[in-house]
Formats: structure tokens, C-alpha cells, sequence
């Protein structure tokens, strides 16, 4: 299992701008077949801090994603508003008790 | 609806011995009355990285598990072994299609 945070920085003036085309990546991403999860929220103390957390089987479905025709469309139109470089983390799961570590 | 990530970055050296001590924080904090969801994942790219993603009904029920024996017993030890500064951001969700925006 992959877990995905996906960190965006928008211009303030322009998150009523931003906000139908995230609407757009969030439904049609989770219409994949390999999407586990995708959620996007807001940080309280930023309006134009927008955050995915994302869940992906695998790698590969990842990649998948980032090569449909919603992602390559919409995250450079989102991308134009941009006030900093977004950022992400791959992470994988905290191993539960009793499982191999290392 | 709060949703939380929560950034812990733990000096290499450390892992192994933070390990059992987010295990325990992990599993006391699941069984609060009022958490939802609380996990734990590692960087892939850096396994002192460790980020939590937490889900509360409000800001009281972050407050209540801030409060608790475990967090204030175990975030103190782990943080002896810290290498920089955590961080945390608090969210709310992005609103769903004909929801009230602004």
C-alpha cells in the first residue's frame, strides 16, 4: 500500500478559481480503477493551502494517474495559480505490532 | 470534521528505539472515545520521517487526546530523539459539489 501527501500553494486571490478544477481532479481520479482513496482539504489557518491525501495500491497505480488525460489537463491549469512549488511524501504504513520491522 | 498531519523527524540512529513508543501512542490514542482514525506512516524516502494522519469530530477532541496520560507521557520521550522541529497542519474537508463555498 502506498500512501501519497500531495501539497498545493495558491495564490489567495485566486482559490475561487482553483476550486472547480480541483472538484474536477478530485471526482474523475476517484473514478480510477486503482484509486483507493483521494481526498483533498484545506488548511484552516491557509485558504490556499491545498492537501491530498491520497491511496494507491501500488506505485504503478500512481503513476497511472499522473498519465490520464484529468491529470494532465487540469494540474497545469491548477499549477498556473501556483504562489510556491508543491511538494509530496511516498510514505508506507506504521508496521502494526508483531510484524517484520527492518 | 478536523483532520490533522501531523511531522515527526526522529534521528536515524533512533528508529528502532522511538518504535515501540509510537506503537503505543498509536494504539492508547485508537481506543479514545472520540478519535476516528489515527495513523501512522514512514517516508519512504527517510525513515525518521514519520507522519501522522488524524481524523477528529472538532477541535475538542484534539484538545482531549492532547491532554491524555499517553500524549503526555510518550510524545515528550520520543522527542528526545527528534532531529528538527515537528510540524502539523489542521484541515478541513475541501467542500463536496453544491455545499455552501465561502
Amino acid at each position: 500500500m502506498l500512501k501519497v501527501i500531495a501539497e498545493d500553494f495558491i495564490k489567495p486571490e485566486f482559490v475561487e478559481v482553483v476550486t472547480p478544477l480541483y472538484r474536477e481532479l478530485v471526482d474523475r481520479t476517484r473514478e480510477e480503477q486503482r484509486c483507493i482513496s483521494y481526498d483533498l482539504f484545506i488548511d484552516q489557518k491557509d485558504a490556499g493551502h491545498f492537501v491530498f491525501i491520497e491511496e494507491w495500491p501500488d506505485h504503478q497505480a500512481l503513476e497511472t494517474h499522473c498519465q490520464t488525460e484529468h491529470f494532465r489537463r487540469l494540474v497545469p491549469l491548477i499549477d498556473e495559480y501556483r504562489r510556491a512549488e508543491g511538494s509530496y511524501i511516498l510514505m508506507e504504513p506504521f508496521p502494526a505490532a508483531g510484524s517484520q520491522v527492518g
